[in-house]
């Protein structure tokens, strides 16, 4: 059940080559692997089955540049908080936004709390399940050429207005989807040395919190 | 920058076939194997570069068989909500927990209020970083042709305290994992006739909610 090896080294490949884009070009991206992503979506796990991924394509100029606006007052609001030299970096994000093709709005549905499956002590997982589906889009999209950014510098509220989400719903991403002319050969806040990857013993424990797993 | 077809092929094939499981065999999985999860799990995006994920195998019998205990307590208590019939389907979530090779606990990290990066307005990424964490992890799996089955029916406060878990930090997931004999070949709540899948028209829509979208 085990797949080939060639198999394998593809899959490796892209969970490695992955990357959260904010370069793009703006060649438009075809239908044919817009249908790959959306379809990559729907195959993610759910907790209780409830798929609760909504998804909202923005190709209305006018509500791109709100959401736009929206993230750049949010960009502005977290520079306070983290200091201004990272601003140019949270303004790549906002680049991204006005360059990218797509601008997808990834949500929760609304109704969730008919669903408790998995959900009775853990009413999170809703989030959990969507983000396994936006992880396998941005999979697909890599496998494809097509890079993806996750924005999350918004106030869910007003985006929620703004598209006319019903109670009880919840954005969760947008997303910048796109052509790019290349691929960051690692995530852009380790090569600016924002921080490094996590060694395995700081990640990976035994039985309790803390001590260390060989495996 | 798009892989080759045979590549591809072999992305959209795990994203299909990757099944949450309930139902392992005891052969033991190669700590070569255990260790390609883990380095998938440290290869996904997270909001801020923070990297909140924290794994914690179990490999004590006893405190796989004290979550075991707390695991069937909380489906007792679902199945008062959901109705007994769904009984028989969560007590599978039950004996694959007993049964499969590896038990490891997914959590986010304590301290998590410093990252401010992408969490400002909704603190909540740190979760859908994790859960794209264990997606990698799943895809992994899959290809490696090991079982994965994703737990919540515990109280994450019970099972911190079993595992010593500092103040902050929270267990989001309690992952089975395991070799197989087969693989299902749709979502076990599918086939039970719990839901069927969600029609592209109910979960893409275009500018506004609800509004079609034709790619």
């Amino acid at each position: 059940m085990s797949y080939s090896t060639e198999e394998k080294n593809a899959i490796y490949r892209v969970i490695r080559e992955r990357r959260d884009m904010r370069h793009f070009n703006q060649k438009p991206v075809d239908a044919e692997i817009l249908y790959k992503l959306i379809q990559a979506a729907q195959q993610a796990p759910s907790v209780g089955y409830m798929q609760p991924w909504r998804f909202i394509r923005i190709s209305d100029y006018d509500i791109r540049m709100h959401i736009y606006e929206m993230v750049k007052a949010e960009i502005a609001e977290t520079a306070e908080h983290v200091g201004s030299k990272r601003e140019a970096y949270m303004n790549l994000k906002l680049e991204g936004l006005r360059e990218c093709a797509e601008v997808w709005v990834a949500a929760l549905m609304e109704g969730r709390d008919e669903y408790v499956l998995g959900r009775r002590t853990m009413p999170e997982m809703d989030l959990a399940s969507l983000s396994c589906a936006i992880q396998n889009v941005w999979l697909t999209a890599r496998a494809e050429g097509i890079g993806v950014g996750w924005v999350s510098f918004f106030h869910p509220d007003e985006l929620a207005d703004l598209l006319n989400m019903p109670e009880g719903s919840y954005p969760a991403a947008v997303l910048c989807i796109g052509n790019v002319d290349a691929f960051y050969s690692e995530p852009l806040l380790k090569t600016e040395g924002w921080d490094n990857e996590r060694n395995l013993d700081e990640i990976l424990f035994e039985n309790t919190w803390g001590q260390n797993c060989d495996l």
